[in-house]
Order: C-alpha cells, then structure tokens, then sequence
C-alpha cells in the first residue's frame, strides 16, 4: 500500500535495526481517517472470502481491526491479555511471549465470541516474530473454526515470524512488507 | 441514546450491583457499526467546539475514540499503560488506581502528541470511580491544552466519578447514564 510506506518513511522512526516506531498514526497516536483507508485494503483484498469475525488483540491491533470490521460490516474481537493462568472454562486461552516487554502472557477469548462456523481475519499492527499471531491462531482452532487468513500493517519480514505461518499455509495480507531497517533506513519489499 | 440503553437491556450482563458487562458489543466483540453510530452522536454534541484532539485510555476505549475522531476528523490519542513510574522528560505520564484490577497504573502520552493550543476531548467507555478520566484530565493539563469535555458511553451514576468530575466545572456527556444495577435490573436516569 504506497500510501503507507510513504507515510512511514515520512513520519516512522527508526529506533535500532530492528525497531520501527509508528506513533503518530498507528500505536499511540491514530489518524483515524488513514486507519479507515488501510481497513478497506484489507478488507478488499479478503473480499469474497466471506469473513464472519474479525479477531485480534488488545491493545494497538483494535484500531485497524475495528476499521476492517467496519469495511467487511463483520463483528471484531479483541482477545485481552492478563498476567496469570488460570483455568477457565468460559475462555478460550493461549501463551505468548512478548519480545518488547520480554515476557509471556496469557491471551483469551470469551468462547461464546467465536463459533466453530466462523470464518475469521486476525488483524494485527506488526508482524515481527509473529507470537501475537501465532497465539490468536490457536484460539481459532481452539474454536475449531475457519482460519481465513492474517491482515497486517507493517511486517518486518526480517524477523521471520511471517515466513513460519506461511509455511503452515496460513495467508498473509501485509500492507508495507519491511525488509531492512539496516542503518536507520527503511527498506520495502 | 436510546439504541445504547436498548442494547445494554437486551445483551448487557448485571455480574453485580456495581459491575455490568457489555461484553458482546463494547469490552470485547466490538460492534463496529454500532461503535460508530456512538462516536457521531458524541462528535454531535461537541459540534462547535473546535476539538482538534481525542484522548482516550488504552485498551477498551480505543473503539469508541477512533469512530469519534473519525466523526471529528481529529487525530485519535491512547494513553499508553506501564507499571513502574519511571521519570522521563518526553512523557507527561500520572498515577490511576484501576478498581476493577485492585492495582495503581501508571498512564503516560508522549509531550509530542499534546501541545499546549489543543482543545482536548476525552473519550473512555465507563465512567465509574472515574479515575482514569481524572488521569487524563491530569495530563491535559500537564499539557497546558484546554480540556473541552469528557464522552463516555456508559455511566455508572452511583459510582460518583462523574460527580466530581462535574464539580470541577468539567463538561460530561454520558450516552447512557446508569442511576442501579440492583437486583440484577440496570436503571438509567
């Protein structure tokens, strides 16, 4: 989408090679009507695939999540994170790990959210090591219902996390495909 | 609003006499048409007010936040969550006691995306003890911008959060004001 490559090379910031920040239109800051745009890229690029909910987690993937549900006029899910595991029967739960905060946490969703006749887009800001991803997957099995595919904004296709759930033959929808962030520049695919 | 009052009595869950879970529509499966629907009747009543930004608190007030902004067409902020206060210039950052999870958090914004010419709408989906709204007012005013006033979608009246907040000669508009939950009955004013 050159739209938002161009709006990262102007207004990303390279932290180190292997971390872009996007917070003045995405993960702290959102400029709404750009969210909106990227929603029905993604939107279009799943149209036909008849989506019935479109899932992610809390808390930077709702904003695209909510605009891709607003575009296919699906409900969205957020799965929520919290510190502990404790059994429940009511959840559908999984463990990720955090490469920011550099620890794991339990991700779950009300079972009665999603059914097994649901055909599901995870939506999520960033793929990197694709953990998030990997942890909403599993809830959608868990579900036993009908992974449609992955909807991102930016990947870094150098971490590798998109490369492992495409070789599980999961589809990958990544609006700016990032390739190097070598020497604070930004390289697309 | 009439259609929140009507969703909240038919898909709303009384846990409690102070806890009510609108899980279905809101907190966790988000209904974006809805969502939307609620952020232009709040844009609606700031109509006029010349609001250049949204504040909002992540994660579950993100949803109602953008499809504000969106009616606005003003960028969307998120306060950012962390546990340990740690001091840094390029953050306006304060303490809120979350009820819900018996612990004190701290809310940060980088000082980039508040100046001091904004007039700032805070938008959040409960108003309760309204301690995450007396956060953010918090950091309008470390901000030196003007608060224009508060939105919320549902108000739990007999938690007393907005009554201060209106003491403090702060504009308040509850979509939904909820004066009981007893008796697992939800009444608005």
């Amino acid at each position: 989408m050159r739209s938002l490559q161009e709006k990262i090379i102007n207004e990303g910031q390279v932290i180190s090679d292997t971390i872009l920040k996007v917070d003045s239109f995405l993960n702290h800051q959102i400029d709404p009507e750009f969210v909106m745009a990227m929603g029905r890229e993604l939107a279009n690029r799943y149209a036909g695939e008849e989506v019935t909910k479109v899932l992610t987690v809390e808390a930077s993937g709702i904003a695209l999540a909510l605009t891709t549900g607003l575009a296919l006029k699906t409900p969205v899910v957020f799965a929520k994170k919290k510190k502990a595991a404790t059994q429940d029967s009511q959840t559908y739960s999984t463990k990720i790990f955090s490469f920011t905060r550099q620890e794991a946490v339990d991700i779950y969703v009300n079972k009665k959210l999603i059914h097994a006749r649901d055909r599901v887009l995870i939506i999520d800001d960033f793929l990197a090591h694709g953990e998030a991803l990997r942890g909403l997957a599993d809830i959608v099995e868990q579900a036993g219902a009908t992974l449609v595919g992955v909807g991102i904004a930016i990947e870094k296709v150098f971490q590798n996390g998109g490369q492992a759930l495409r070789k599980k033959g999961i589809r990958i929808e990544s609006l700016a495909p990032i390739t190097s962030l070598s020497g604070g520049r930004v390289s697309f695919v």
